[in-house]
């Protein structure tokens, strides 16, 4: 379990409308039928230092693209580097081949090697013929760096927690903010962590949804930008340092498009992106990765067929629109802008190593600032 | 010359302020030292199209980054393509070998292939061994969409425009709006075309000028953002159709960067173009050229000695900050979104094939609506 | 018509046996159903060159992949650049959506803008509405550099030929050598030009066909290799200069293969190319296209429905088996090998523009060297 | 200690000569001044795979570019996949700064996250701060599956494996064959592994190193050529399977290279290992890492200026020839083909899992064919 503030609203929930599309029931990347979200946090300690035994104020956060045995009955994937100042894991096959063969986990940069390693017992365990009979598995693993508030060397995240966040993942809400992956992240000068949105095309343009989840540790203090309005200048205290730290963007959805098109849709999640301010910092390692989990355009394993069926979304629509593929580059781009909010409105303040300490963005004035900007209505809806 | 209208302000002129560094003296890509822009218009005829005869609203628009041979003191560039739907000339051997040794010359897409031949006549004609005792040359052209003013199947563009376009070339003050490539393009709904800023770098961060020069043809209407504020939804006759048209972005530096440094600032400019309200339509081929005029960067053809010296900017500075290049990053945002802005802002009204008509941006309803929002001052600057 | 010497055989009609699948019928592109072929030699003029008129020794290939409306009914593509050390056009839309939709034109490097504007022009006669209703067009035309024979600067190929060499594209056996595009090319030190070549995979591996054509211009003299003979080494005066010119490898077939897998395909053409004995010289622009025309791959530009179906080759097929797909990418390596040396075999002296000449490949001195290493028949086929 | 058998040749001691230039005094890629290669192998256990348990038959290699501390000392390197079914570690870093800051690290599939973690235990080690004061560290490994021969599920490598074979790294001659991660390893139907050689350049064109070192385990049974000669067919005994396995090729030089001249020298290393006989086998994933060792283009962490010196090598040289950087083209083509010989060459037959049992090149076979085709004199050097 997270560091939850069920106090501490969403986005959505002071009157922000962020875009033009509707959001799904949970407005989480689990309003896309079949996938579930797990998470483990890892928070023990406090005090200083000590390099490998803690502070921790980390974890990981898994995300499944549906029920079934993924390494079988695998997923169009697309993996989309804005900045590549990071080291995810799993890019030389997913480019190659467009597809996603296992859960995408996100945890602390040093994690990546247990992580990937833990990814890969899953899968092992759940198709005991890997390496054998069967070929080796491709894990995927994104990464923020949380060593400001998090002893990074320990690597506190391994094997075990990996699986615990696939086991107990569930659809349904997500927990937001300084959770899982996200214990130990900053954005934009405050706490940061994981958010999540998602929204709905019109029933008439394939009635599909797209779902974001990020891991957001970016943003230079004071370039906050709130559905358009410079929070970050307009709160006084806001200090001015170079960015770093990073932004991981997962995308979902269960329009069908192969990967070709999830790289396109990957790319405008950078556009949701760059409305919270971002100028895209050198240490800020900006990536996305996105999948479809339509039936018809699964990647079996093993085809009955030497040819495979597929179906997937008219980039050039009937009578030549572009308005299917268009409403969901539309969508992604405002999930992932509500995703960002989203972590920044649900985290909360958190104590890490050395006592650096990272505030929860002070919904207090940040309310107001959005009321006399017109952006939320006159009467709050806290 | 081209169609432009004096009393139309720039963005800067009623008072906004878009990001937070100091444009260069004509905020524009020639604050580039020795970077010159040239712009040759090409509109005759009226009434109902004759597909190849006219209406004739075109043009183009030719930017040089100095005043040498190009051809045997290439600079470095880089190419970037957020999204490919579009027709640049050039691109291959540029992302190869990472220079620039023509002019840029930006126009309508079904004259590509004549204004590249026009560019290849200026290359000969200043070094007339080329494909003899001189490798061939490679001409780099962008392109956008004006099919719905402009007669296009005419291919109106041909070599003597390409060739006065850059005998005309000057540094000093851009004609922005209807003018050059920019005469029959839309944006937002609204007419574009031409636009260009520039951002300087502090003294203690290098000095550097990082200019931009957009052809702005891209944006579906009622999506218009202006430094955040939602425009294009508050003018109530807003249409909501698909995005067509594209989006190229030229970026000049004098700022020693080699090919890998700018297309990571050419990527940044799609940050800046985020901020005018595109989600990215499938249609809107947006691209970005970026190159740096720094001496110590260049790449002569013939060099004197087998290795060649160059001198770069470091991404980790001294005490490993990124603030350097951080700050040109920053530039290339700013830059562009100002750029955007002043396509719309100085756009005239253009009525072209068919008597399709294009408005101009209603400044009298847009400085209100900033007004109110705070974006620029109670007193508004025309 | 082509400078052909029908005394000249191919590389099999000596018993040169490359690879291990079959070849088809004419052992051409043409093998896959509905591929044509069209050239138009220009070639005119002797003696000392007069830039800018002559001598002419060049021309145009074009190659179509079937003969329906390819505006209107696009089929699957991908570019792969080994070196782009070239001028291609077309490359930014086919590398984002996967498509050709116009003829691939080859030539001469200096003139892909007029040869570009060409196949404007030859989509626009059959698509009126182009850049009107209907979208503007992506020419694509891959190049190479003809100025040791040509007089480039003249740009001796235009729209007129383009058309030509459509109108009278036909299947059936290619004119290969000094022809067409090919009529003024240099290969390892010898007369080049277009070559072509096909396979069969067995019918249990879908009997589908993969054809290449080659514009062959490439190679540093003495580098010869022929069936794995260092011929270059041994043919006594070859010299060894460095490696000029480029090579543009075009890959079509009937299996069912969207992009992505058509790019993989595309890029095992090089493996082809490097059996040739090139080590890929800077200045050797070697670029592959390739295309599937198979109907249940097309992308209809305006299809009936939303979700479009599709049905492609399993890379994992039945059993998990890769055995579809890596017949198809040794189908062409060995096309393309075969390709390369049908140029050579079949290319004709040609004296070009200040007297210079390049000789056809000396088969009456290689014919006793490949049977001196058992790679040929001890009573050879001529 | 590997499994070597010194009586074993390496493919130039039995008179074969890949190519035309020399190679460097350990035809090695510790030729290139600084580089030192370190290798653990594991191999214990036989009989019936126990999944988890073993038998294993593994084990990794290590390439060090230079003594100092690579973290703050950083050299231009670049990562090209000609095939990207595979699972490196590292990649989104590497392409975005062109900079290797650890060990290149080879090893089984299934290992590469306990191997990365070993190279960012050695990373933090040797310099305490990352992750607190300093950034965090970007790992890069490359792998194989050794899964016919080993118990890959067991993932037999470990942290400790991996700071010894940093510990134990040297300079002169390097252990091929069945070592360190070449245990267990398997290529065109015999016994892989590690293979390594070099070449050195013409004093007058620069003189610089090249060296190659491979992990090869890659290549259908009878598909093999060996200096052109279809030594695989010729074998009488050759199955005919789909390829399995893959390829790294690592490429070293001390040429002063930037990452972009790097990819492109990387591309060539595919030229190399097509003159082996292989055709790309979908399942086959071939990637390279090359860099630089040169101090001109080093990337230190914290440089004393903004603006940071360096000098490469002209790709225009004096005069225009591209003789410079098409020798260093030639030299990694030709030590990439050696390389691949010389860990056929050296391996030894291995006894893994199950029994199953992977012999080692018939040199005895070999010979004579390679002779009988005037490959290698007619009195051999064995």
């Amino acid at each position: 379990m997270g560091n939850t503030d069920n106090t501490r609203p969403r986005a959505r929930d002071i009157g922000l409308t962020i875009g033009i599309l509707p959001a799904g029931r949970w407005n989480a990347i689990t309003d896309v039928p079949g996938v579930r979200v797990g998470q483990v946090t890892v928070s023990h300690g406090s005090g200083s230092l000590r390099p490998g035994v803690g502070p921790a104020r980390t974890g990981v956060t898994v995300i499944l693209p549906h029920s079934d045995n993924l390494f079988l009955d695998r997923v169009p994937a697309a993996y989309y580097q804005f900045n590549g100042f990071g080291k995810c894991v799993g890019i030389e096959q997913l480019d190659e081949l467009g597809v996603l063969e296992t859960p995408i986990a996100l945890t602390s940069t040093l994690s990546i090697g247990r992580v990937a390693d833990g990814l890969i017992s899953h899968t092992i365990s759940r198709n005991p013929e890997i390496g054998i009979s069967l070929p080796t598995v491709n894990p995927f693993v994104g990464e923020c760096n949380d060593g400001w508030l998090n002893d990074g060397q320990g690597r506190h995240v391994g094997e075990r927690d990996v699986l615990t966040a696939i086991e107990s993942a569930s659809d349904g809400p997500v927990d937001e903010g300084s959770v899982g992956a996200g214990t130990g992240m900053s954005c934009f000068g405050f706490k940061g962590g994981i958010g999540t949105a998602s929204r709905i095309a019109p029933p008439s343009l394939g009635g599909w949804t797209v779902g974001a989840l990020v891991l957001a540790n970016f943003g230079r203090p004071g370039a906050l930008v709130i559905d358009g309005v410079p929070v970050g200048q307009l709160l006084s205290d806001a200090e001015n340092t170079p960015e770093k730290g990073s932004l991981v963007m997962v995308l979902a959805t269960d329009a069908p498009m192969i990967d070709r098109q999830l790289r396109r849709m990957a790319k405008r999640a950078v556009l949701g992106m760059a409305r919270t301010g971002t100028t895209g910092g050198h240490g800020s390692g900006d990536v996305v990765v996105a999948f479809s989990t339509a039936e018809s355009v699964r990647r079996p394993f093993e085809p009955e067929a030497q040819v495979i069926p597929a179906a997937f979304v008219a980039e050039d629509g009937p009578g030549g629109t572009s308005e299917l593929i268009d409403t969901l580059f539309q969508a992604a781009v405002e999930a992932t802008e509500e995703a960002i909010l989203n972590a920044l409105f649900r985290a909360t303040t958190v104590i890490g190593r050395d006592d650096h300490r990272r505030d929860a963005l002070p919904l207090d004035r940040v309310i107001p600032i959005l009321r006399a900007h017109g952006r939320i209505p006159a009467a709050g809806a806290m």
